[in-house]
C-alpha cells in the first residue's frame, strides 16, 4: 500500500488545479482541495482558461450547471491541458438526465483525453452506452455496483476504460477505479454522504489534486483519492452520531477530516481489494 | 394538524426539485432539500431546462442574482411545468430594489402560473401594487406585518392570492400563508435568521418540496414548511447561545435542525394560528 | 485607538454594499457582511447594476471567476458610484495569473477611481509595475512583505497609494495599508487563514463595510477591517486546536469571530503599528 505517499506528494508539491465547475458546490471544491493541501483556481472564461490551464498540473472539468459560455471553455481549457501533457478529469454530472448533458459529456470526451472519468453509475452507463437511467443528479438504484454484479462491473468498466483510454472511478455504494487491467474496489465511505450536495463533486477535485501530484502512478492516486473521501465520510459521520448533529455539521466535519487525515488513518481505514 | 403527515411525504417519495436559483445562496438550498429528505437539481440552461423540470416534481424560481440568461430559463422552464401541471414556486428576491427585478417579477407571473409566491413583506406588496419600498434585498421595517396590522395584512394577502391565484407566504417576524379563503399565521422563527443569507432561499426550496410531496394540500403544506423553519432557525439559536458560537454555526445548526427534525419537534414547537 | 467607534458605526448604520464577486466565495462574502452588521445585495447584470449601486453605501468589485457579461457591469457600477461619492473597493483576484485578469484590473482602475485597492502582494505588484509573479490565486512567496524588506515595502505602497489615489491595502503575513502618508502595519492573523478559500475576499467585503459605514476615517477603518479579520482568524484557529477539528470548522468559527467581535477584542488583540 503506497497511499501514504500518494498524499504526501499532494501535500509537499502542493498542485494547482484548474476546475470549471458548477455554482452549486466550488465553494466545497474549493475547500477541499485546500484542506488536502493542493491549490484551487476557478477560471471558466474562454478569453482566460487556456493561460490558467498552462499554469496547473490538473484540470477538472465538472459539468454540472453548464452553459454556452462554459462549455466552450471546457473544450478550450480541455485541449489546451491535453497539448500539455497535464492531468485531465471529467465529471459528467447529471448525464442523462437531459440530452445536453449527455451530448456535451460525449463531446468533451471526443474533443479532450481525459485522464479520468469519475461519475455515479448512471452517468458512467450513460457515456459509456447510452443506457443509464440517471434520475436528476443522482444514480438510478437499478444501475448500482453491488456484491452480486461486481465482477461484471469491473469488467464492463476496465472495457470502458480501454475503449476511452481513461481511467473510469464509478462511485457509489461500492466505488470501483478501473483501468484496463486493474479495478479497485473500495468499500468506504457512509450512506450520509450522499444526504449532502458535493460529495461527488469534491471527489473529482480531491482526485484531480492526487493524480496531477502523482502522475506516473495515476489509477493507484484515484484510488486514494477515493478512499480518502470514504474515510473523510466515515469519520464525518461518527461525529455527527457522537454530537447528535445533522448534515449542515456532517458536511464541515468532512472537510475537517480532509484537512487532518493522516497516514494512520487513511492506511487504517482504507478498504480496498483489487480485481 | 397533520403537520408530521406533509413531512412524512417529503421523506417517503423524494420529491426531486428543479432550482433556478442565485448563486449567492445555492449551496445552502441544495443542502436544505437534501436535509429534508427531498432531492435538488439545479440546471439554469436555456436548452435544457424543459427537460429537467419534466423529469421534476417541482420548480423553484429565485430571482436572486438574475440575468438576461437565465431570465429566458425561468419563463421556459415555469411554461413547461404549467403544462405538466407541476408544483411551481416564485421567489421574487429583490423585487422593489430595480426595475429589472421588479419587471421580471411581473412578467414571471404574468406568463407563469405559480402555486406558491414567498417573499419578504415588501417584495410581495412590490409585486401587488407597485407600493413596497424594498431596501436592498431586506423588507422595509414600515412594510412590515404586525400584531397591530395583522387582520389587515391577511384580508389584503388573501385578496392578492385571489387575484393571483397564488398561495402568498409573505415571511418575517410574524408570517403568513393565505390562499384566497385562510390565512396561517404563523409566529415561529428568530431574529437571528436575518443575520445570515440565504433563510429565504432555502425556504423557497423546502416550500417546493413540502408542496410538490403534497400536491392536494399545498397550502398546509407551505404553512408546514415555514413553521419547520421557524422551528429550525429557533433551534439553531438555541444551540448557538449554548455553544457561545455566532452566526457561522447558526448557518448550520440550522440545516442540522433540519436535517433532524421529528414530528414531536414539529408539531410541538409548531405556532400556528389560522385566520 | 478608535477601532471600537469605527466597528459601532458598521453595526449602528448597518451600510448596504452591492457586492460584485465571484462565485466561489460569495456565500461567505455574504455571511461575513451581516455577521460584521452590514447588508449585502449581489447582482451583476448590466440591466440593474448602476441603480443596486445607487442604493447602497460601497460597492466592492471582485475579479474573481470574472467573464465578458460581468466585466461590463463591473465596469458601470464602478462608473455609477464615482458620480454618487460612493465608497468604492477593487480586489484584482488573481491579477499576474492571466492577461485577461491583468488587464481587467487594470482598465477597472483607469475607469474607476477605488477608494481601496485590495490583494496579495503579487496581485497588487501586478497592478503596480507589471512585476508581481503571482501564483493561480495566491501571492509568490518571493514577492512577501517581511520584517527585512519592512520600510521599503511601505514606502512602495505609499508611493502607490499616491499615484493611484486609492488606499492601498496588501494582506499576507505582514499586512500594509497605506494612503500616501501612513501606512498601518498590522500583524494579526494566522497561516489557517491561507488553508480556506475566501479570506481574500471575506475581507475586501468587511472592508468595504467598515470603510462605508466611516466614509472620513477610510485609513482607519481599512485597517480596521484588516485588524478584526486577523483576530477572527487568531479566535477561530483557537477553537479549531482546542476541538481537535480541521479547516471546515475554521470557516465557521471566522464567521462566528466576526459576529461575536466586540471592543475589548478587538483592541486587547490589535498588534497594529504606524510607519
Amino acid at each position: 500500500m503506497m497511499y501514504q505517499e500518494i498524499m504526501a506528494k499532494v501535500r509537499g508539491t502542493t498542485p494547482l488545479i484548474h476546475c470549471i465547475t458548477n455554482y452549486v458546490t466550488v465553494n466545497d471544491v474549493a475547500n477541499v482541495l485546500l484542506a488536502a493541501g493542493a491549490s484551487p483556481i476557478m477560471a471558466d472564461d474562454e478569453a482566460e482558461v487556456e493561460e490558467i490551464t498552462a499554469l496547473c498540473g490538473g484540470l477538472a472539468i465538472n459539468i454540472g450547471t453548464l452553459n454556452g459560455r462554459t462549455i466552450a471553455s471546457m473544450i478550450k481549457a480541455g485541449k489546451k491541458a491535453n497539448v500539455l501533457g497535464n492531468f485531465t478529469i471529467l465529471d459528467p454530472v447529471g448525464a442523462g438526465a437531459s440530452k445536453l448533458r449527455t451530448e456535451i459529456a460525449r463531446k468533451l470526451i471526443k474533443k479532450v483525453r481525459f485522464s479520468v472519468i469519475r461519475g455515479n453509475v448512471s452517468e458512467i452507463k450513460t457515456i459509456s452506452a447510452g443506457t443509464g437511467t440517471t434520475k436528476g443528479v443522482d444514480a438510478d438504484s437499478q444501475d448500482a455496483v453491488t456484491e452480486e454484479n461486481l465482477a461484471a462491473s469491473a469488467a464492463h468498466f476496465k472495457e470502458l476504460s480501454k475503449r476511452t483510454g481513461s481511467i473510469i472511478a464509478v462511485t457509489g455504494a461500492i466505488d470501483l477505479v478501473c483501468d484496463g487491467e486493474r479495478a479497485y474496489v473500495i468499500r468506504n465511505g457512509h450512506a450520509m454522504m450522499s444526504r449532502i450536495t458535493g460529495t461527488g463533486c469534491m471527489l473529482t477535485g480531491l482526485m484531480a489534486a492526487f493524480c496531477a501530484a502523482n502522475p506516473k502512478q495515476q489509477l493507484v492516486a484515484a484510488a486514494a483519492a477515493v478512499t480518502a473521501m470514504g474515510i473523510a465520510g466515515e469519520m464525518a459521520q461518527e461525529k455527527v452520531r457522537g454530537a447528535n448533529a445533522g448534515t449542515g455539521s456532517f458536511r464541515m466535519y468532512l472537510i475537517d477530516a480532509i484537512s487532518n487525515m493522516d497516514d494512520k488513518m487513511l492506511n487504517g481505514g482504507a478498504k480496498v481489494e483489487i480485481l
